[in-house]
C-alpha cells in the first residue's frame, strides 16, 4: 500500500481522507493556504505545507506548488478531493510525470465526461439515455413539429441564443405546437435577435438521481446504488438522502446497469457518479458523470458500510474490487444536510467569521464530517460549506426524525449558518411525503415560509 | 405513546436517553442537581427541575423529589438510565403508587437478580451454568478433595473469612490438594483466626462475556448478541467490544439460549443483561444479571442496527417486540472507550475541573456520546466518564484503527483523561491478537507500560 499520500485540498473533505488514511497506515501530507493556518486538516495530517496565499489560484488550484509539496515530502500519491484540481486533467498529467500516482480515473476520463457535449455523444452511442432533443437549431414551426412528435410530448421549445426564460415554452400536445412555437420563436427573434429554436424532451417533476459507482483496474465495476439530491437552489444541492424510497428494486437494477453501462462506456476507473434526470413517470435520462468524490457521498456509506475513500485508495493503488455486484446491501436510510455559514434570510449570503460557540451533535447514528471548532475562523475566501451532518435511520422517517434531532441540538455561535433553513426543510409536509423534485426548495420553501419570515 | 418522559439521571446517559425521546416525538423533563445547572442534559430536555444539591443521596437518589417533578410536569413514565435509582426497586413501587410506568423491569426482577445468592440458586433451579463450587465451608482436607474432583481440577479454595488473596489457593489437580488446602487452611487460621474453607472451580482465563436480551410483556423474548468486557480495572469496564470474536456461532447460539433462559427463569421484561464468565476452554458460567440498561449499550447498538433505549420505551408503553430471533444479524464490529476524567498516572484519580479547549472526533462510522463542551466544568460530585467513543468497523482489525484514530483526534484540555491509557491498550500486541481475560489490564498494561513512563 502507499505509504504516503498529500491530500490537495483543505476543510470538511481534506479531513475525511485524512481519517481513512490514518486508519490504513498511510502518512498524509497536507497542503494549505496562509488563510488556512489554523485549520485542522493542517493538524490532522502527519505534515503540512504551506502552498501560497489565500486565494485558490495562488494555492490550491496552484498545480507547481502542489506538485512540489507532493516530491518534497516523498508522496506517492495525491488525493485531489473534490472541487480544485479535482476534475482538471492538467494534475492528472503533471502527477504522471513526475511518478506521482493520481487517487482517481485517467485523464481521458475526466476529459471526456467533462465536455457536456462529447460526453452525450459517448452515451448515445453506448445506449445511455440521454434527454431527446433536436439535435441542430430551426425557425421551421413543421418542422419542429416533426421533432417534438419523434421526441414526444410535453416538450420544451427554446432559443438556441436564448436564456433566462425568455424564448422558452413548455407544449403539452401537438393541438397548442405550432401556435407556441410561433410565439416562443418571435419572443426570441425580439430579444436575441436570432430566431433558431431548439426542441428538447420536457422532464416533468424531475428528480435528480445519481449512481455511485467503483470500478477498478481490471474492469471489474459495480455501483453502490443511487443518491436522491433533488433538494437544490441555483444547482446547489442542500439535502441529499439515499436511497431514493420511490425507486423500485427493480428500477433500481435497471438504472444502475445503465450506469454501469455510461461508466464503461469510456472504460472508467476509479470512484465516479453517473447522474440522472428522473421524471414522474420514471423515465431517466443521463445528465452527466462526476470524475470525483462528491459532497455527497457519506450517505452512500452509511447505507453500504463501505468507506469510498478507502476504495479510491486502493483501485489506484491497483487493488481489486473485493465485492461483487450482489454482494452490495443497501439498508436503511441515509441524509445528509450541508451546514453552510450563510443567511438564508439575505439570499444566502455568506458569512464567515469566528465561531464563537460551538456544541457538535452526537448519539446513536450521527455522522459529523467537520473541520470547525470553537474559536475557528471560517475564511471568507472558500465556500461557505462548514460541515456535513448525516444520519442514518431503519427507514426515511426515522432519519429525518434523527436529523431534527440533530440539527436542533447542533450549536454554532459568532456566525449566522443555515441551520434553521434545512429545519423548514425537514418540516415541510410535502418533504415528508418524499414529494420532491429539483425545483422543490424554490418551489415549496423559498417562495413560502422565508418569504413570510422577511416580511 | 407516551407523551412526556422524566429522565431520572444525568450526563451522557440522560443526553442519550432525551436524544431518543426526541427522535420518537415524546417530550422529555430532565431533573438535575445544584451542580449540574449547566449540563447539556438540562438544556437539550424540554423542561428542566433542579431536585437539590450536589450530593447524589440529596438529589439524584432522592425518590420523593424525582417523584414529585414528575408528578408536577405530568409524566407518564419515569426512565432511570444506569447507576443511581436504576436498580433500586423503591422507585419502581412509588412509579407504581403513582400511576407512573417505570421503564424497565418489574420490582421482582430487579429483587431477585440483585440478590446474589438468590439469583444464583434461582439459575442453578433453571439449569444456567453457575460457577461450581462448595454449598458450604469446610476445614476438613478430604472432604475438600472430594468437592473439588466432583467440581473438577483446577479448583480454587479461599477462606470463607478470607480477603486480599491470603487464604487463597489455585490447585491443579489431586496430587497437589492436601497440600496446598492445608498452607491456606493455616494461612487463613493465622490471619482470620478462622479455617472454614470454601472450594470453587478456577476459571482460567476469563473473559467477561454478556448477552444483551430484550423481552416485552407478551412473553417475547429475543437476544441480541453478546459483548465482551474483559477489559476492567478493578471491575470497571473500561473498553468493550461486540461481538467476540472467538465465540463460534455454535457457541453464541448457545450462549444466547442460556441468556434466554436465565431471563426466562425469572419473567423478565424490558432490557437486561446477562453477564457470563467464559473460561479458555469456553465452559461459560452465569455470574449476574444487569436489571437496567448498561453504559456499554451502544456497542450492541451498532451492530445491531437497534436503537436500545427505544426498545424499553416501547416495550414499557406495552408494545410488542417487532423482531423475531432469527431476524437480529450481528454484522461487523464496535468498540467502545469510555473516556473519564481521571490521571492513570496517578492511580486513575479523578480530575475533575474546566475542559477549557475540546475538539471531538467526527467521520465514517464514529459515534460520540457525551455531555461536554468547551468551557464545561466536570464537578467533583460525581463518577469521572465524561464520554463514551464508540465506532463500528467491518472487522475487528478496522474497528481497533478507527478507534486509534478517532482518540488521536480527540482533544481535551484543561483536565487530565484517559485517552492516553486507551491508546496504550489499543496499541497492545496481545489486544491486538485478541488475547484478552479479565486480569489483562492489570497484567499486560499497569504492570508494564504505566509503571515504566512514572519511572
Amino acid at each position: 500500500m502507499f505509504k504516503k499520500i498529500l491530500v490537495a485540498n483543505r476543510g470538511e473533505i481534506a479531513l475525511r481522507i485524512i481519517r481513512t488514511c490514518k486508519e490504513m497506515g498511510i502518512k498524509t501530507v497536507a497542503v494549505y493556504s496562509e488563510a488556512d493556518t489554523d485549520s485542522v486538516h493542517v493538524h490532522f495530517a502527519d505534515e503540512a505545507i504551506c502552498i501560497g496565499p489565500a486565494p485558490s489560484k495562488k494555492s490550491y488550484l496552484n498545480l507547481n506548488h502542489i506538485i512540489s509539496a507532493a516530491l518534497v515530502t516523498g508522496c506517492e500519491a495525491i488525493h485531489p478531493g473534490y472541487g480544485f484540481l479535482s476534475e482538471n486533467p492538467a494534475l492528472v498529467d503533471a502527477c504522471e510525470s513526475n511518478g506521482i500516482r493520481f487517487i482517481g480515473p485517467y485523464k481521458e476520463h475526466i476529459e471526456k465526461m467533462g465536455n457536456k457535449a462529447e460526453a452525450r455523444k459517448t452515451m448515445i452511442e453506448a445506449g445511455v439515455p440521454v434527454v431527446p432533443g433536436s439535435k441542430n437549431a430551426t425557425n421551421e414551426a413543421i418542422e419542429a413539429l416533426g421533432i417534438a412528435e419523434e421526441i414526444g410530448f410535453p416538450v420544451m421549445v427554446k432559443a438556441a441564443s436564448g436564456g433566462g426564460g425568455r424564448g422558452m415554452r413548455v407544449i403539452h400536445n401537438r393541438d397548442e405546437f405550432i401556435n407556441k412555437f410561433n410565439m416562443a420563436k418571435s419572443e426570441s427573434s425580439t430579444a436575441f435577435n436570432d430566431d433558431a429554436m431548439y426542441v428538447e424532451k420536457f422532464i416533468e417533476e424531475p428528480r435528480h438521481i445519481e449512481f455511485q459507482i467503483l470500478a477498478d483496474t481490471f474492469g471489474n465495476i459495480i455501483h453502490l446504488g443511487e443518491r436522491d439530491c433533488s433538494l437544490q437552489r441555483r444547482n446547489q444541492k442542500v439535502l441529499e438522502e439515499a436511497p431514493c424510497q420511490i425507486i423500485s428494486e427493480e428500477l433500481r437494477n435497471k438504472m444502475g446497469q445503465m450506469a454501469l453501462r455510461a461508466a464503461k462506456a469510456v472504460g472508467y476507473v476509479n470512484a465516479g457518479t453517473i447522474e440522472f434526470l428522473l421524471d414522474k413517470h420514471h423515465n431517466f435520462y443521463f445528465i452527466e458523470m462526476n470524475t470525483r468524490i462528491q459532497v455527497e457521498h457519506p450517505i452512500t456509506e452509511m447505507v453500504t458500510g463501505i468507506d469510498l475513500i478507502r476504495e479510491q485508495i486502493k483501485i489506484a493503488y491497483g487493488e481489486k474490487l473485493n465485492r461483487t455486484q450482489e454482494e452490495i446491501k443497501i439498508q436503511g436510510h441515509a441524509i445528509e444536510c450541508r451546514i453552510n455559514a450563510e443567511n438564508p434570510l439575505e439570499n444566502f449570503r455568506p458569512c464567515p467569521g469566528e465561531i464563537e460557540g460551538y456544541l457538535s451533535p452526537g448519539g446513536y447514528q450521527v455522522r459529523l464530517d467537520s473541520h470547525i471548532y470553537s474559536g475557528y475562523t471560517v475564511p471568507p475566501t472558500y465556500d461557505s460549506m462548514i460541515g456535513k451532518l448525516i444520519v442514518w435511520g431503519k427507514n426515511r422517517t426515522e432519519a429525518i426524525q434523527r436529523m431534527k434531532r440533530a440539527l436542533d441540538e447542533t450549536v454554532v455561535t459568532g456566525i449566522l449558518t443555515n441551520i434553521d433553513f434545512q429545519k423548514t426543510i425537514l418540516n415541510n409536509d410535502k418533504f415528508l411525503i418524499n414529494q420532491i423534485d429539483t425545483s422543490f426548495i424554490e418551489r415549496e420553501i423559498l417562495s413560502n415560509s422565508l418569504n413570510v419570515k422577511e416580511g
